[in-house]
């Protein structure tokens, strides 16, 4: 593509440097940003240089935070007793936009996966251990780990650790998503929904 | 959506104000610059700061440019006997992509809608004129509106305006796209490529 400014050359170049946004997009935003006002402009650069640079991590979950202990942690309203323990951010807010969970969470930071070389030690795992040593509130540990063959290397190699603690460990439920058409439904996941079958509520 | 950090929030909102992208998207770019080095946020929020604080518009065509003429306008290897007039800058740059134009531009900065309050004045067609008066060495004037109502008003208008002068004024050819089936041409536009066909070029 042509651009006769340097300006604009470079700010498509940063643009289309984020993911899914290429360089007919981010010319698109550029001119956008030009026919606002330069505050709008301001206000948005401002608002990604502190968030990458006042962010922190939570010392107690890792999850990302403004302060050293996050809202969730630090919230009187959630059961302490309870961690879910996810991969990453994203999983967290998953999980959060549900509203149905009520307990603390514990962030990994990745998934163990030796074909990228990540291990054990390159995630949270110990930090995890500490947490559930140091207290004697936590009851149970449940592992909202994706269903894949990484996240049940990773569920398995921390139940595993956890073993020595009194603790109750629970997983995910595996199963037909709702709404979803049985007939479409692959056969693992179908099959693993009828071996976990649970219970019909009667009343 | 629920965010724990005010700072993803900040980010999350300043960044779903840019045209297509909402809130989960910008949620997705925000993660990505977290996972990515401080330098990378830092790049891309100077790039737009740069861009629309320093950014010019070209006092011969009132292009976008880096000096007070644009690249376009201080080449000598563009014939500057011949001005297309365009509605703005991502028309002149659809223009150029075509590498079928020689010719300089001048940039109108939006087009004739009473609808939406703008006016002959709104725009640069004075500039035009003064531009033409000024100079013997201007030729031709292309019309290169979209081909809508207000680009039909405005070019009537312009037209009428530069009648006094002694001037070639053509419009862009209008007619079925290349490459498009006939079939699905619109009336109006098929109708249209019948009153204005050209000769068939024989030799």
């Amino acid at each position: 593509m042509h651009f006769s400014s340097k300006l604009i050359e470079d700010a498509v170049h940063e643009i289309s440097k984020l993911p899914g946004i290429g360089k007919k997009t981010a010319l698109r935003l550029v001119l956008h940003l030009l026919k606002e006002e330069k505050e709008s402009t301001e206000n948005l650069a401002t608002a990604l240089v502190k968030l990458r640079t006042q962010i922190k991590y939570c010392k107690a979950c890792y999850n990302i935070s403004d302060d050293d202990l996050c809202a969730i942690c630090t919230s009187h309203r959630r059961d302490a007793s309870t961690i879910c323990v996810v991969e990453n951010t994203p999983d967290l807010m998953a999980i959060e936009n549900t509203a149905q969970y009520n307990g603390v969470y514990h962030v990994l930071g990745g998934i163990i996966s030796p074909i990228d070389g990540i291990g054990p030690s390159d995630l949270k795992i110990a930090e995890l251990i500490d947490r559930v040593k140091g207290s004697e509130e936590v009851k149970e540990i449940i592992l909202a780990l994706s269903p894949t063959m990484e996240g049940d290397t990773t569920a398995f190699y921390i139940t595993k650790k956890l073993k020595e603690f009194d603790l109750k460990i629970s997983t995910i439920a595996r199963g037909v998503p709702v709404g979803g058409e049985l007939e479409y439904a692959d056969e693992i996941t179908l099959g693993r929904s009828i071996i976990t079958r649970t219970e019909y509520p009667q009343d």
